[in-house]
């Protein structure tokens, strides 16, 4: 049982939950509690790290798995949250080709210019593969999707959501040759409910603060606009997103 | 100028901060940062605190308004953020009541059952402005709107949507009184796609980890299910509450 947490494996819990180049150079990011935990895919699974009490009650979850016995303590000061629940995972990076997402019949992505909170990326992998969205691009500047407040909001989805980091150029080159209609948000655009989102099609997100970058705009080939009253500028990236990919659903179940 | 958190004033803004009971007692909330302080409507306004470097820049913003001069770390401790940005303000809270919520022709409510993360609240206050929402109403149990991360996330809809707090038994008296149909997330539920929410509707949104209620689930009229994909069990309370809410606005467009 590892009881402090100047233990080398400790130590690198704590960098791999501080530092996304730690994750990248290990090739591994974290999992933490019972309900992520479950989600995980057992042939990812690195390591867990495991209290006493949780080895009691969920034996049965450990089967072929290698773990290693920690204290609550241990566990709490690598964790990133208040009530890490007994478990954590050191689990294997899901890497999707391009090649992967070539040859679709009609598919729907998504594409995220520079998202930067982590809660909205998670909420919007999450609301993917509800949507039942091919996958997801992002450019390479948006936040680390194995960050682990991002791994949590997507409750499990990460695991199932296909997605890939690229240059905006290169996703651009990608929807290009795939014949892809691209659609970005513009307040000067076509009211958004009035277009066809049966045939192939991909809806860009930009950030938080500043949206689309101008560059992005003046790339994609339609310009769109979701309907809002009152004063407000703008939604939330996540619901933004939300809109667009249930609004492509809607279209595509009838 | 105010120089220490010692000081009663400083010591009131810490205890309006971090307590809701405070707020409802001295009837005001906090307001901070600038782009949320040019959001709050001038008769309202109790107090501002601010730096010597805002007052600078943004005297144009402070005509007839009674503020107080601070340092930097004063307003740093009496703040919820890392970034105060030079300004905090005492808020007089909205009163919205039943009586004012009546009569409305086809309107569409939203009904919050103990939603607890301020970040949804405030994300579906923020939404409720875009999608013509006529009004949210919320269980007794639900996160206080006026604490100071739920402020935040409605990026100042909370100025503009109308909102009440009420128990559940007087929200559904109150619906039923208003003959609004009513209508609750399950599992089992029709399509939520192949219903008319043209006439007057009200949708049921429960808490963040268990749905809504057994006893609203028995008392809403109909029962709903928004469409997913893949293996997710759920959406996000405020993703769900969009898909609602921009569905009824796309409809009624029509």
């Amino acid at each position: 049982m590892i009881t402090s947490s100047a233990n080398g494996q400790i130590k690198n819990l704590i960098k791999l939950q501080k530092s996304a180049k730690a994750r990248k150079q290990q090739g591994v990011f974290l999992v933490e509690g019972l309900r992520l935990f479950r989600e995980v895919p057992k042939e990812q699974i690195v390591k867990v790290y495991i209290t006493e009490e949780f080895l009691e009650k969920h034996e049965e979850l450990l089967q072929e798995i290698e773990y290693e016995l920690v204290t609550n303590q241990v566990l709490k000061e690598a964790s990133d949250t208040k009530t890490p629940q007994g478990v954590m995972a050191v689990v294997k990076m899901l890497k999707y080709s391009l090649d992967e997402l070539k040859g679709y019949d009609n598919p729907c992505f998504m594409v995220l210019e520079n998202i930067q909170d982590p809660g909205n990326l998670g909420t919007i992998i999450r609301t993917s593969e509800g949507a039942n969205i091919t996958a997801v691009l992002m450019s390479e500047d948006t936040v680390d999707i194995y960050n682990s407040k991002v791994v949590r909001s997507t409750m499990g989805s990460i695991f199932r959501t296909k997605f890939i980091y690229l240059s905006m150029e290169e996703i651009f080159t990608f929807l290009k040759e795939e014949k892809i209609t691209t659609y970005g948000a513009h307040l000067d655009g076509q009211d958004f409910y009035e277009e066809d989102y049966k045939t192939a099609c991909a809806f860009f997100i930009g950030n938080e603060g500043n949206g689309l970058t101008e560059e992005t705009t003046r790339l994609v080939e339609r310009k769109i606009k979701i309907p809002m009253y009152g004063q407000i500028e703008s939604l939330n990236a996540a619901i933004a997103g939300t809109v667009l990919m249930y609004e492509a659903m809607r279209q595509r179940r009838q």
